[in-house]
């Protein structure tokens, strides 16, 4: 069993790509979204958002997403001048209706709220309906830690992978949860993750490459291991942890979906497969004032701690480092912030489509 | 691979062990309470919660634990007669310092805190430092319920068994999280999990049978898979999701311990090793108020849906039965307070060593 520490995205980024400044990608992501009928502020909002998760390393949810949305947004399928407004209120807790426009602005917003509401009365809960895909959680969690908060996210997946346990039906999506804790000198704690072994994007790249998938990520209809990745339409996901992980998804889209009265389950839309209809996506936001518990700097002293004796304890035969959830995420931000984002081929490719498309300038 | 559902809890009982009835039980336990010093108020509160556990089937963290709490309580490891207070407040936030007390009076009484600031402010949050063990999750979570709202909680465990992933110490524990929605006719949905692949006393129990452990459960210190339960002082348990449940555990530790300024990593004591010493446990409670969302029936009503479409899936070949999370407990509950909570003989015999101890009359 290897015991090395494992990335949580595929990455399909290698040494030879070129690299794009992340003045030059949002420049380009902002032009795509004013040219497919967005309001300029909104398009540099999107593209400010879809580049740092670029910079973040979560390379299957940033910029690579440009050609879905843009083909979203044409089809009818995404608001492209939304009314994004707060539905029901109460001191510590809100409802966001996105009036389906981009999840991102959706989810800023209620970023911005949950901090506020913290900032009155300790904690900030804000849930969304009608959003859409919005990127990685890790965008909207951290947000809460430049306020001395505590961030916490939950959402529902655009697609249903993974089955209630026992199951043969995709009935669940890979329903992430993020988790972000702010220190003092050490990189922010950002846990970010889906209640399944693999993510379904971990799957698209090992059939791309031609590689079989481990035992332990797919099952197929019978319920064995299922290791072609190009089978993947006849399989599910499996959940870590067995029931663990089907209770978590089920738990996690109650909190971003149902309670929201956003699609879970059998509501679920395809936004892949069906670009031209709404898909009601709900997710949650919490921020948690570190004041009202302690002085911040005692606590974000007491993290760093936590993380150094975790990260200076006794390791395994074999293992270089022991990290921290969000370490490499900060590590490949300073890198790339410095030496910009490598933009594969294949990217570029799809962004040149669209900049045809659109009939704007191409990425430079 | 074997696609049944599997119990959260190691199951000790038979069903040839005799049955008491919950009362029997309640007052044999309040009993030893008592002349181990509680006021009877706080007696009778701690007796109702453990075989509450019973009674749900959380057999390895119900009554069984009794004998442990009065070593503790009389070697001054736990205080009997605790000033459990509130030392930091805001509208939706409280942190409670439970004096060294019960950890079941501390998170009651947390819980209960919760639930109020909930109805005035639509969430209250509220965590605890200077408690102790608590019994299962599923006590606290469940209390909102009753007031249609969700409950979320988070518990530092006892002991640590978890090493960080690709670590060789075992520097975070066990650590629960639990969430609990209600339902309209279906039972509730309540979560109540550790982010490890066994629990440490589903590894007892396999050592008190002589049985091996399965591949998976735990890891020697060489990293090879360790089997024999009797060994198990020498590995660690293994986390779901390999990196991703030893990132929950951490996060979860944050929550409920390091924000509380209550032990995390090495601060924590083994409560079982170390029995004059104060543990200071930290664990934190959130009820979420559905009303401030939706109107609490339709929330309850789409529950019932979400579960009748889970349950009602296709099943892989060989799975009798799609369970849902709570499912399995609330079955139980329904059974044993008719027929009686089973007590082995092992557990009995404890119990009528505690009796000796303390001069009370044995559990009849």
């Amino acid at each position: 069993m290897s015991m090395a520490a494992t990335d949580m995205t595929a990455i399909e980024t290698t040494t030879t790509d070129l690299r794009v400044s992340a003045s030059n990608l949002t420049g380009f992501v902002c032009r795509a979204f004013v040219a497919a009928g967005l309001p300029k502020a909104d398009a540099q909002i999107l593209a400010d958002l879809m580049v740092e998760a670029d910079l973040r390393g979560s390379d299957t949810h940033g910029v690579i997403r440009l050609p879905l949305y843009v083909r979203r947004l044409r089809a009818g399928g995404i608001n492209a001048a939304p009314n994004i407004r707060v539905i029901s209120e109460r001191d510590s807790v809100a409802l966001i209706d996105g009036d389906n426009g981009m999840g991102h602005l959706v989810m800023r917003r209620a970023a911005e709220l949950a901090i506020e509401k913290a900032k009155a009365t300790g904690i900030g809960w804000v849930g969304a309906r009608m959003s859409n895909h919005a990127g990685p959680a890790a965008l909207y969690v951290t947000m809460p830690l430049a306020h001395d908060m505590i961030g916490l996210y939950f959402a529902v997946g655009s697609n249903n992978h993974l089955p209630p346990w026992g199951g043969n039906e995709s009935l669940l999506g890979t329903n992430p949860m993020a988790v972000a804790v702010p220190a003092m000198e050490e990189p922010a704690i950002v846990l970010d993750m889906a209640p399944t072994v693999a993510a379904y994007g971990k799957v698209r790249l090992k059939a791309q490459r031609g590689e079989s998938m481990p035992v332990g990520w797919m099952i197929d209809r019978e319920g064995k291991p299922l290791t072609d990745p190009k089978r993947a339409d006849e399989g599910h996901l499996m959940p870590i942890g067995d029931y663990k992980g089907y209770g978590l998804s089920l738990v996690i889209g109650i909190l971003a979906g149902a309670l929201n009265d956003a699609a879970l389950g059998r509501q679920v839309i395809d936004f892949v497969k069906e670009p031209g209809k709404a898909t009601n996506t709900g997710q949650a936001i919490a921020a948690l004032s570190i004041d009202a518990f302690m002085p911040a700097n005692e606590f974000k002293r007491a993290v760093d701690d936590v993380v150094r004796d975790i990260r200076d304890s006794r390791r395994l035969p074999g293992v270089e480092r022991i990290r921290l959830p969000g370490e490499k995420s900060h590590a490949t931000r300073l890198e790339r912030g410095q030496l910009g984002i490598p933009v594969p081929k294949t990217l570029r490719d799809s962004l040149d489509v669209v900049a045809r498309e659109l009939a704007i300038a191409p990425l430079e």
